[in-house]
């Protein structure tokens, strides 16, 4: 039964058994979140053991001398650059640790480069005119940040291989104004995609007209795998390095998602020629980060077997979250055009799209109801999504139940302004 | 016996004597390091209890619900932000509770001005000429950050009552180009005085050519006393109040040498108005500071009785290094004219004027038989001291006794200068 091919009065029809639940809904004062990306109280539980591992009895002491509570070591415990560099993928002279929250790193990258820019460019706030391409959908504070540093936000459609990379290609070899480009290159966010091999060499070959062009690679979700068919994601590091493109790449990543959101460890990497940049500009800002709680992650992480372990832990977590929406998706919006939605392998998203013209008054609907959903347009640059049909569902934050709720309503809803749009036209 | 009137045969047998001493110091093959203000082990060991304030079986979810864990709360916890204010003199809601160090949180501020300014000017970037005021001998770090972003560094001069207000006033008042002052108000780094209640009140009552002037208040010692009769610091926010002048001033705190240097928290404090910019800021680099170190620190520091408690306990392992190095400096320097030092109530440090001409070759001879000090010049703007006068010592890292070695070869070698000094003219 699609909706497109009901008459109006079927459609009428449909509308007033659709408001008859939606009424059922409302009136169970529902108060549901799934508008970000967030653990839920059960994930940051499976770090609690982290708190135990630095006590008053422990030794702060590294064997090299370091003290951990004390100033020093800009770049991080070296153990900790290890562990993070082997999860990013790159080597640990190329990773710097550095406090809680990756998206700062990233921040503090572009500022840096507008402040002092990079070899072969002058300082991105002296360019009259700055651009940066923005995969869309995507992740909303990517494009906040370079929004917020006045650059203008160029769309590039998202496929299922990641960005289009003809467009990616062809803007980035005519233009010297573009400076950038934001990446979450596996699980993307929002749409749960995983970059192919042929995108991710194509990234490493890119020739950019700026030579202070730098592709931001934010791979927050490079071990965040929900089945058993995990996605992979080719080594741009590597591919970089092969394509004699050693300093196109500035990579991110955190624990954020890994122990905890609020007090987790983040770390950028890059080439020697990028570290140095960036290093002067922590060695100005700071006199180091947080090590005690390097330390602490290390030592738990250690102790639960390893990332991969506690990312197992994870999955149990989330994994039935994430089968809960789809099925519940199949099962109230398959065969109706209503909607189409991604079945990512990971990662914290799944990214649908209803019918153009319907995004907004479908949020707007699961709001009245009690259900937050991230902003529609959210996803692209400005918050202006051109079709008004993407929506970024994030299921790890409610409890299971309600995400199977939240999920129903949000069925009903895009159903519902589904019809209306219908019967508008 | 003053050097300076010493004929040239006796400064030669006065430096034999030196030399011999000299050389059996370094015999001794020390290895001590009196550069930074960096706390003590023994300092550091007051607050390992911290680390038992939250375990896995801690409750981290505030009564308002908060999971402190869990992404949020941009400003800091709310009881935090009290604490933190009522030390530096600020109302809480004025006060945003960050990460580990103040200095980031200052670099953030200048950056932020860097690229999108203050109300009523532009983005300091685009300010072809940018000039800042250092009060010399001062911080090194602070004249770090504004050389870093370009800024033309004007040396003032400080006097026992703060900096020279009639330099400040003249030059602030005529120079639109100068955009802000560092100050750290109280036990000054490195002089240990503290402003005089006139300083303070001409600092409110300032009226810049500049209408983003800020003063860069780095209030990093404002409870650490060190004597029974501890200076007094005049609020300079209550000042700016009355004077009409509240977006003037930028404060800046942090627990570094009150807990943790590296795993502190810090503080900054402004105006509605400047703290609108700074927010919007926060906003995009950052979902939230560490929430649990700020819990921690909560729960420690209210266990210990509070701030003054815990800065009680700090002050009876560093008092005695301090008044180790003065007795000494009182033994060995007294009457000669070699130097003069300061007595600070508190702070890290005490500074030396050497002869002039003689500072870099006091720390080079240290250096040599293994003692660091910060490096010569380093009080001053581009590390340069105009009369090669000024050395910061900074008694607080080495246990006691081998404090009072290093400040017995510091006398030595500082002599050993000067005898140079005298028999080269």
């Amino acid at each position: 039964m699609e909706f497109g091919k009901l008459s109006k009065t079927e459609l009428k029809t449909l509308q007033a058994q659709l408001a008859k639940k939606f009424d059922a809904c409302k009136a169970m004062g529902l108060k549901l979140n799934m508008a970000r990306g967030k653990p839920s109280a059960e994930q940051l539980d499976l770090s609690l053991d982290m708190l135990d591992q630095i006590t008053s009895r422990s030794n702060v002491v590294l064997p090299d001398g370091t003290d951990c509570r004390n100033y020093g070591l800009a770049d991080g415990l070296p153990e900790m650059r290890g562990m993070l560099g082997k999860m990013m993928g790159l080597p640990a002279e190329n990773v710097i640790v550095g406090g809680n929250s990756s998206l700062n790193m990233m921040f503090d990258a572009i500022s840096c480069c507008m402040t002092h820019g990079l070899p072969g460019g002058k300082p991105w706030c002296l360019e009259e005119h700055r651009k940066f391409l923005c995969p869309s959908p995507g992740y909303d504070r990517h494009f906040g940040v370079t929004e917020y540093f006045g650059f203008e936000l160029i769309t590039v459609p998202m496929l299922p291989t990641g960005p289009d990379m003809d467009v990616v290609e062809k803007l980035v070899f005519s233009d010297p104004d573009i400076k950038g480009i934001w990446c979450v290159p596996k699980y993307s966010n929002p749409t749960g995609i995983t970059y192919s091999d042929e995108t991710v060499r194509r990234f490493a070959a890119l020739k950019p007209a700026a030579p202070d062009f730098r592709i931001f690679w934010d791979n927050a979700y490079c071990v965040h795998d929900l089945t058993d068919t995990p996605d992979h994601l080719l080594n741009l590091w590597d591919e970089c390095q092969k394509a004699g493109n050693p300093d196109l790449p500035v990579f991110f990543a955190s624990t954020s998602k890994i122990t905890f959101p609020g007090a987790g460890v983040a770390a950028m990497g890059a080439s020697d020629n990028n570290l140095q940049v960036f290093r002067k500009h922590y060695k100005y800002q700071t006199i180091g980060p947080d090590k005690l709680n390097q330390l602490r992650h290390l030592l738990f992480l250690k102790k639960v077997g390893g990332i991969p372990a506690q990312m197992c832990r994870q999955r149990a977590i989330i994994a039935p979250k994430f089968e809960a929406v789809e099925q519940i998706f199949e099962q109230e919006l398959a065969g109706k055009g209503v909607a189409a939605w991604t079945k990512p392998n990971g990662g914290y998203f799944i990214s649908v799209d209803v019918t153009p013209g319907c995004a907004k008054r479908t949020v707007a609907l699961c709001k009245e109801a009690g259900v937050t959903l991230t902003g529609a347009g959210a996803t692209f640059p400005y918050h202006k999504d051109p079709q008004d049909s993407n929506i970024r569902v994030a299921p790890t934050y409610p409890p299971l139940e309600e995400v199977k709720q939240a999920a129903k309503l949000f069925c009903l809803c895009a159903q519902m302004a589904v019809c209306e749009k219908l019967l508008e036209s």
